[in-house]
């Protein structure tokens, strides 16, 4: 009886389907292809397979409350799996300390690796892969799920199977990886499409016991860092670990790699252009998401989440309109966007990282209005979730309640509000909001004074550990 | 010595331009070329040739705030002669009553009678132009301004002049017209170019006297109902003058007609194209408002007044970019938009009529978001301006000033609040809000109640005249 577990990595910052994702808001937390969020559909995938309770989740600090969030919504079970880590370092560290807490418990677990913010349309074909996959596990190889490609794409890495296979399940073959090629150009992604290459999807199946051996053998620095990790120094000795990604720390240097080819209608959604492709397109062959007029308009992605988007005699464009930025941008030219987000961030970088909508562990909030010595917010607290205690230097804050009910601590008083009742704050004032109630709470909060920006914070005290 | 008198139109509501202009924020109202306002520039464009006591603006009631504070900016000896339409009828009914009150004063007055939404970078030409038609008035002639023809226009009515002069003036000749022609298709269009054919510009010269005895003779129930109008029965009066144009109701049928050609670098800015044409263009060709950031873009116009605009390997489009609506447009489509705003005006009206922040007499007010039983508002109360003492049957109001001081009726008590001091106003109580300051006073404020739409408003007292 295999024990197995699954490694989800939600890592990552998102420039490539800006401005709808951000540094603060990558793609796996989005719902992309007219379903949940691809961190939810990659869960709940990964579940059909693997007990929920073995879905080991890790993703960076700055996402931890929204992954757990999500998780809850769609998977409870998996909210205790969430490791999160201090610094991005890429794939292997992420890898190796999943890995290696599997490890502890399980040492001949078979675990799977997979991305979380793939599609994946034909799931059926996905788990008879995996199951493929463990086949070659259990020989002992770092065994890959090869996909096979439908175009020249010059985007992915590609694995070159050898031509000996070394085992077969499921109706699947199982071939030794011959080599791994970095993102080709065209030319030679053109001859790959007839040669037998497979993009390399990310996605890995191994013993937890030959993972670890090789972790010693190839990056012993990285084992020995892993294993010296413990709740009492994680920030300290995950800064010491090097951004190296699995593929060129580890599967490039292992001598038993395998993979398995699969055609499973995957899409990496890594461009707005593969958003298209992969949306339900109406007569025009648009695919619209959200307030949109769309008049002689055709082969055009119209993605609005704020006001209104009209069109008019223009086609095959991609425009994603959010509540501060709008894009507009030829379809064809989707994969350039690097360069734009570039500018972004130089010219405005809250624009980069940032929606007006920010996530929190307690609920979120979003900027409605901020001018000279004033910011006005809409807050939204989750039931039975609190804001930290905490004080301002030097702004005040007035707080109207629009629905819901607010248990307020000012200072050295404790008040109910309910709808249509408000408060003030006074600046140096100690105190915390919370919702004691069943439903969300609403309130308007005007921040006045002579600084009003976010770091003008002291917490005292935090049910979420952000003291 | 002749006295001179002008005749400023500013009705009409916007729909060409959408969603920068709407139905009650038109053309003339907004600053399209670079420079002010298109009512600025035409009210100053005139003051160099009458009196600014002698201007007269005919606008709708909506307008009028707007109108008389734009002039205020520019030209506040024009403010008094502001003469507010209650209802919207055409150009006929709003010339005949500014002529009225004119030829009263002065039965000899030489009157032009201009559009304000357009817009002339040769104003040396347009005022030799002027002088030239003033020399056809003269001679009893209802005299317009011909615009020579840049290109086949099919947008525009035409006018064909007569072989034979009338006179001669300022280098101008002055011919008598031989016939209107309305918008024409294409193929006459380009005839047109070449037949010495001109656009009708809707500006017109004529003497008072000869303007009185015209419409006495071909409307006479106009004239009749103009005669009878006075301060005490307008909005009934009004009511039953017909919708018909100058154009049709008059210059067609009077037996001396002119024309005064004239080439004045002239634009009617009706299209987001023809807005195109005339701003100062980057070295990617491109008209540039806002923020902006344009990658690989050529010979658009991006107009922004909200958030980012990013552009990536697009061209020829027309965006506009408001703070509730974006339009995406060939720029060879602009003349297009009316269908677009039609399907607007069906499915979205209020985006149709209103942007997100509403000018009044007192100030303006932006809704910051709206939800069930909520809605937020920044007002800007003008020095020493009011609000309406008012009440409100199903909402209460949270104000919080911002910034500037607050004078507050709120039932029987009266105070003043400052910066970062707020109030309520419970509903059902009568209050009143006033900027007593010399600085513009800005509050925040949270409608709260079972209803929060703007007509749940009972005025008791306005000095706008408003209840």
């Amino acid at each position: 009886m295999i024990d197995r577990y699954a490694v989800m990595l939600c890592g990552g910052s998102g420039t490539r389907l800006w401005p709808l994702s951000r540094a603060l808001r990558p793609k796996q937390l989005l719902a992309l292809n007219g379903k949940q969020t691809l961190l939810q559909q990659t869960a709940l995938r990964l579940a059909r397979h693997v007990p929920a309770k073995h879905l080991v989740t890790v993703t960076h600090d700055d996402h931890k409350f929204e992954v757990k969030g999500q998780l809850a919504e769609v998977l409870p079970e998996a909210v205790n799996g969430v490791m999160a880590e201090p610094y991005a370092r890429n794939t292997l560290p992420a890898i190796a300390w999943a890995v290696s807490r599997i490890h502890l418990q399980s040492p001949n677990a078979v675990v799977g690796v997979f991305p979380s913010d793939h599609s994946i349309d034909n799931e059926d074909a996905f788990h008879r892969a995996w199951l493929a996959a463990e086949k070659g596990a259990d020989l002992g190889y770092l065994t890959l799920l090869g996909v096979s490609p439908t175009e020249p794409a010059t985007g992915y890495g590609y694995i070159q199977p050898a031509d000996a296979r070394i085992g077969q399940e499921n109706g699947h073959a199982i071939y030794e990886v011959a080599r791994f090629v970095e993102k080709p150009d065209r030319a030679d992604a053109e001859a790959f499409l007839t040669q037998g290459y497979l993009w390399n999807s990310g996605m890995f199946v191994f013993r937890a016991d030959v993972f670890m051996q090789l972790l010693t053998e190839h990056q012993p620095e990285i084992a020995e860092s892993i294993n010296k990790l413990d709740s009492s120094n994680i920030p300290e000795e995950y800064s010491k670990l090097p951004n190296i990604s699995m593929d060129y720390g580890l599967a490039e240097k292992a001598r038993q790699v395998a993979v398995v080819p699969v055609d499973m209608a995957w899409s990496d959604l890594g461009s707005w252009d593969s958003i298209y492709q992969r949306n339900d397109k109406n007569r025009d062959n648009n695919v619209c998401q959200g307030d949109v007029l769309a008049l002689d308009t055709q082969d055009s992605l119209l993605w609005n989440t704020h006001g209104l988007l009209a069109t008019l005699g223009v086609s095959n464009l991609a425009i994603i309109q959010t509540a501060d930025a709008t894009l507009i941008c030829d379809r064809g030219r989707t994969e350039d966007i690097k360069q734009l987000v570039t500018l972004v961030q130089e010219q405005k970088p809250e624009l980069a990282e940032l929606h007006r909508t920010v996530q929190r562990p307690w609920g979120h909030y979003a900027v409605l209005e901020e001018g000279v010595n004033f910011k006005i917010k809409r807050i939204s607290v989750n039931p039975g979730a609190s804001l930290s205690m905490q004080m301002h230097h030097h702004r005040s804050e007035h707080w109207v309640v629009v629905s819901g009910v607010a248990r307020i601590t000012n200072g050295d008083q404790e008040i109910t509000l309910k709808e249509n009742e408000s408060t003030y704050i006074p600046k140096t004032h100690r105190h915390r909001l919370s919702n004691p109630g069943d439903v969300p709470l609403h309130i308007i909060e005007v921040q006045c004074g002579e600084y009003v920006g976010e770091d003008d914070i002291v917490r005292f005290e935090d049910k979420y550990g952000r003291n």
